[in-house]
């Protein structure tokens, strides 16, 4: 039966959950999109849910039997029970096993098929790998909001915060980031009106923030991109590739060249990240590259992981992912995407 | 009735409440202490709890009659209901009224009887002030674990856990502070021993980590003294002390030349930090000082606020506190305190 040798790839992303149904020969024959299916912010269940509803969508009308389900998803999920993922597949036709990837991994073969090389994500978080022989040899930060993800859209969000509460009490620079805080959170009092030695609006900007949960910090992150010229805010996006920049170096190997592959919308949106992430590292920059004279080489950069998703279904099993497989696996899921 | 001109005046913290039962007069009769007082972290009812067990304790036998209870407590809590604190002090013996001043002014008169100058905080907050005139004229941070409390123990205690995670992953420099945190979260694996491209230790370091409440992080903060010469370590130390000179800087005014008073952990126990803050507001030295050629004062540091707290009693009831009523309450509560 060749259509045993169908495959259901995944990426699962906290926000979205991106499944494509392709063929060993890496044709894409469906794609499907859901929300959130990352466990650590969805629940176990919650995130069962989004990857079945997302694969459902991928495999069109009916059961179509295939032989494995991959799904990419950020480190920490990286010890789930692939027994249960199995029994929720099962009756979509999953005849074999499940995979669960690093979402590092689903990222760096988004944009490259060899198994060598290095990939750098900043959406929520903030992470970055060494890929040696198809697997994750070094990883950098994801540790989180509370402890790193530095130079992630969280961090920005909360540098932007920070900069418009330091701002408002005299510990910061004035920057036109403070007016777009307040207005985002719907404060309208006036800046200069205090009260206990303390400005109103700043005394609301505190409370406010302690309402939200950390992570929704980073619906702040935008903000940074705004006010071309404010130095607070070239500040933070200055600090924010640095962090970036070093978390890379921190995985670089001399005897790795590369590829090197950016994913996330703070590295992929606007790009102007990705530039001073790149500027930092080249030859004779402010980080130490050890990969010789040469510096790093060009990313390339990815919208998400759901390619490299397919690559590693395919790879996982057996099948050989050449420059032809993967410009077919790519070229026919951005048809279906349209 | 003489003893209808008694006071009650309670410091209320977050981790200790103390209260002074004392005369117009500044003679301090009974002196109690309980659990932490903070309405933001112990809820209304248990700061309400620890408040009344404090003041029961310096009220000593039987009810005593008494004017006023002052409560001075963290900014965030000025706008308690005084009517319900009024309720619960009525049968210990309250005939007048309850007031609620700001842990800032607490502490500032615990280091003196006049009524313009300067507090810095540095506990598990971190919080300046300049008074004038008896109120608060300017408050810089005091904005919160995620937003700002910079230089404070939770600061701290972050920071000497992000420099584990970052050494054990690459990021940052090795320091003495990874073994200590390891130890103190007890954690024994081998720091090199990697899965999925990530020490285990430092797996298991995030684990735990997001397991605490953040302002539990404040724990580790005493570590950053515990190695003496660690590069590291050092640099947070220099940077809590760039922080809290930034945060005192922002409220310093030319037209008030001082006293400045220090109280919270961070500056009072060791004097590390206090030393470094001072040497920062130093003519000449990193921080622009307004307060003209002479710089700012010597600090008076205070272990707490309740000295205060009775300064405000007296004051706030119209009683002229100078140096000799402010050294009896002084050197009355110290016998009492032992």
């Amino acid at each position: 039966m060749v259509t045993m040798l169908n495959h259901l790839a995944i990426d699962a992303g906290g926000t979205s959950t991106r499944a494509v149904f392709l063929t060993a020969a890496g044709q894409c024959l469906g794609y499907g999109v859901a929300g959130g299916g990352n466990p650590v912010s969805r629940g176990f269940l919650g995130a069962l849910d989004a990857l079945a509803e997302a694969a459902g969508k991928a495999l069109g009308d009916g059961p179509s039997p295939f032989a494995t389900v991959t799904v990419c998803m950020a480190g920490a999920s990286l010890d789930l029970p692939e027994h249960l993922l199995g029994e929720r597949f099962a009756p979509l036709g999953l005849a074999g096993h499940v995979m669960i990837e690093a979402d590092l991994l689903g990222t760096f073969y988004s944009g490259t098929f060899h198994d060598d090389g290095y990939a750098l994500i900043a959406g929520t978080g903030a992470v970055a790998g060494r890929i040696a022989g198809g697997q994750l040899a070094a990883v950098a930060d994801g540790s989180g909001w509370l402890l790193g993800d530095k130079g992630s859209g969280f961090w920005l969000g909360r540098e932007v915060v920070r900069a418009a509460a330091a701002a408002l009490d005299g510990r910061g620079q004035p920057t036109a980031l403070t007016a777009l805080v307040l207005a985002e959170f719907g404060i309208t009092l006036d800046p200069l009106q205090r009260s206990h030695g303390r400005s109103g609006a700043q005394q609301q900007l505190i409370a406010e923030t302690y309402r939200l949960r950390p992570v929704e910090l980073s619906r702040f992150a935008p903000l940074v991109f705004f006010v071309p010229g404010d130095a607070v805010a070239g500040a933070i996006i200055d600090r924010a590739a640095d962090e970036l920049a070093r978390t890379l170096t921190a995985v670089l190997d001399a005897r790795t060249p590369g590829p090197l592959v950016f994913g996330g919308s703070v590295l992929t949106k606007g790009g102007t990240v990705a530039a001073e992430v790149v500027a930092r590292l080249s030859p004779g920059a402010a980080f130490d590259v050890p990969s010789g004279a040469g510096g790093i080489p060009h990313p390339v950069l990815v919208d998400d992981g759901v390619v490299g998703a397919a690559v590693l279904a395919l790879k996982r099993s057996g099948v050989v992912v050449e420059a032809t497989v993967f410009e077919r696996i790519s070229s026919t899921l951005a048809a279906l995407r349209g």
